[in-house]
Formats: structure tokens, sequence, C-alpha cells
């Protein structure tokens, strides 16, 4: 006997992050009781984000469009570039802070014992913009974990071999927290205090 | 300017019970990160719930078919007809009991303030079931609360009536709880030592 269509909602549901069965089963009963429409709407827009968010080609964070907003905004200093692991984290220090420079998201960290190296992280794509000259300082973001450590570590040889100034958030993210996470007021305050990367 | 589709999606997302924007952004960043397949399934499997499933006409409860599988099944003793407020409520019975009757949902209770009379829960459907004379017991299981109990007492003379036994579950259910988060063991036991309505 094949699942009825409930049951495959209920199911469906549950590849939404932290969504167990049995929040799944009220998030199905309260769209049909309640929310048809809203749930017609949220189809639609899955199924078209689904298909049509890729990545932006400048710095990878996602995008509908071949260049981002943030990348194609003639506003934005071109002289800083801020590495950060996530999309998240970019909005994080974008809503935190009042930086004004550029973004370019990694999508990961290094973790060589996943099989992320530098090039899953497009580490090619950001060798090749330091190379071009524009950027001035790289800010770099990563988390402040162990891998997120490492990551910065070769973030920083890779800027300082192209004559590129890497610089740290200062101490104030706590040490093995996430950067989403962090409160605005603390996130602020780091991004603020960022110093310069030493050998 | 027009929203992204990003940000579409994670408005779109806080249609769900108990998901705030932060919560619907993690989820849109997931899905977008690392489970385009699982959000292309759930787009399709919530816009096919939400045209499809519709209510039985036997028992009101969700049902692609036009009666549901429960009312459809020759295995079910029709002679016992257990009446409930959602379809959560049927599903945490069915699956803490043994019951092996039949169900009428009423998607709701009694609640004057709110425009929701004996219309708005079905109870012509019930009246004329109960009239059919097949069903012997009415097994009244809506929550204990103000509004559950007042409907439990309409619902008990509705019965009488028409020769129909109504009963109640037995205390254990909590007052003032939701049954449809009752432990199995304690709704278990509930079911089992239900007792007949007094007047
Ligand atoms: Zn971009
Ligand atoms: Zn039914």
């Amino acid at each position: 006997m094949t699942a009825s269509l409930l049951e495959q909602l209920i199911d469906a549901l549950r590849v939404l992050p932290g969504v167990g069965h049995k929040s799944a089963q009220r998030m199905a009963y309260h769209l049909l009781e309640r929310q048809r429409d809203g749930g017609r709407r949220l189809a639609a827009t899955l199924e078209a984000a689904m298909e049509r968010v890729g990545h932006c080609r400048r710095c990878r964070d996602f995008s509908e469009a071949e260049v981002c907003a943030i990348c194609a905004s003639p506003a934005r200093d071109i002289h800083l570039l801020c590495v950060v692991e996530t999309p998240a984290d970019r909005l994080a220090i974008e809503q935190a802070t009042g930086y004004r420079g550029l973004y370019f998201v990694l999508q990961g960290r290094l973790s060589p014992l996943d099989g992320i190296g530098p090039a899953e992280l497009g580490l090619d794509l950001l060798a090749q913009r330091l190379q071009e000259g524009e950027v001035r300082e790289l800010i770099v973001a990563t988390n402040p974990t162990v891998e997120g450590e490492a990551t910065a570590h070769y973030l920083a040889q890779l800027a300082r071999a192209r004559g590129v100034r890497p610089s740290r958030l200062a101490h104030g993210v706590p040490l093995g927290g996430e950067l989403e996470y962090v409160d605005r007021g603390t996130l602020s305050h780091a991004f603020g205090s960022r110093s310069e990367m030493q050998e």
C-alpha cells in the first residue's frame, strides 16, 4: 500500500533541519487546516528557489543572477574583501557591521578528512581575484574553530603571496563558537577591532 | 526593488508553525546548500497535498479519497464511534490504543465566541450517522478543556436523544492538557478506562 499524500507530506517536511516526525506532523496539519494558500505559496517559492538560485560567479554567495547584488554594486569598496565560510555568516556581518567592502563565500572550510580542499572552496577563484591587484586587505572571517583557524592560516598565506594584507576579526568572538550565532554587538565590535595577521 | 528568491523563500517558510525569521533562514540555507532534491520533493508534495487532500465525507478526517482508509476498512467495528477534535487527536488515539472502531473528526470544538457552532463541526452529519442505528457507543474524546467539556456535554445529549450510549475517556488525561501531547501510556490507559457519561 502506498503512503497517503498526508504521510508523504509529513515525510517530505523532515528534510528541514531540526524537524522530526512530531514537528513535521504538526506542520502538515497546520498547513492543511489553516494555511492552504500559504502552503501553496511555499511550494511555488521552494520550487523556484531550488531551480533558480545558483552561486554568484564573483563571490560564490547564493544568487539568482550571474553576479549578486553586492558584487554588482558600485557603492562597495573594491579594496576590501571579506572571506566567510557560509552565506549565513556573510549575512550576519552585513547586518551587524557597517562594512562596505566585498565578500567571498567559501561555502565550507578546509577539512581534508571530509575531502574538502582548496578546490572545493573555490580558492583558485580567490587567488585569481587577489592577483588582479584591486584588493588591498583580505579580512579573514572564518569561524574560530580548529578547521576555521587552519583555513584562516591558509588564506593568510594565499594573500601575502600576492601582496595583499590579511586581517582577522578581533577576539571577542567566543572561541569554538559559530559566527552565525554571535550577538550583533559582539560581532560588530570584533569586526571593528580586526588586526593584521602575523606570520 | 523586489525581494530576491532567497528572501521570498525565507518569508514563505514562516507559514510553518513555530518557525521565526532565524529558523526560516537556516532552513532556506540548509536546503540550498545540501538538500536541493529534498527541497524539490517537498515543493511537489506540498503542492499536491494542498490541492488534493480534502475531507472524508464519512468522518471529516483528512483524506485524498472521498472516503478515508479507516472508514472504508471492513475490519473496523462499526458499532463504536470515537469523536475527536482534530486529525492529530485521531492519530494519537490510533497509535496509542488498540481501538478498532471508527472515528468522527470535528475539526474544532464548540466555541460560540469564535462563531463555531454545531454546523461548523458537522454535527448534522454526526446526528444523521447516529440516527442510522449502527453506532452503539459514542466515545467522546474531546480535550479536557472548558470548550472541550462543553462540546462533550453537547455530544452526549446528541447521542442519548438517539438511543446511543455516550462515554468519556477516564481521568488520567491531565486537566487543561491537549490530547495530542499526552504520552502514549497515559492515553492508552485513559482510553481503556473510559466510563459512560451521566446526565
Ligand atoms: Zn557576489
Ligand atoms: Zn473517514
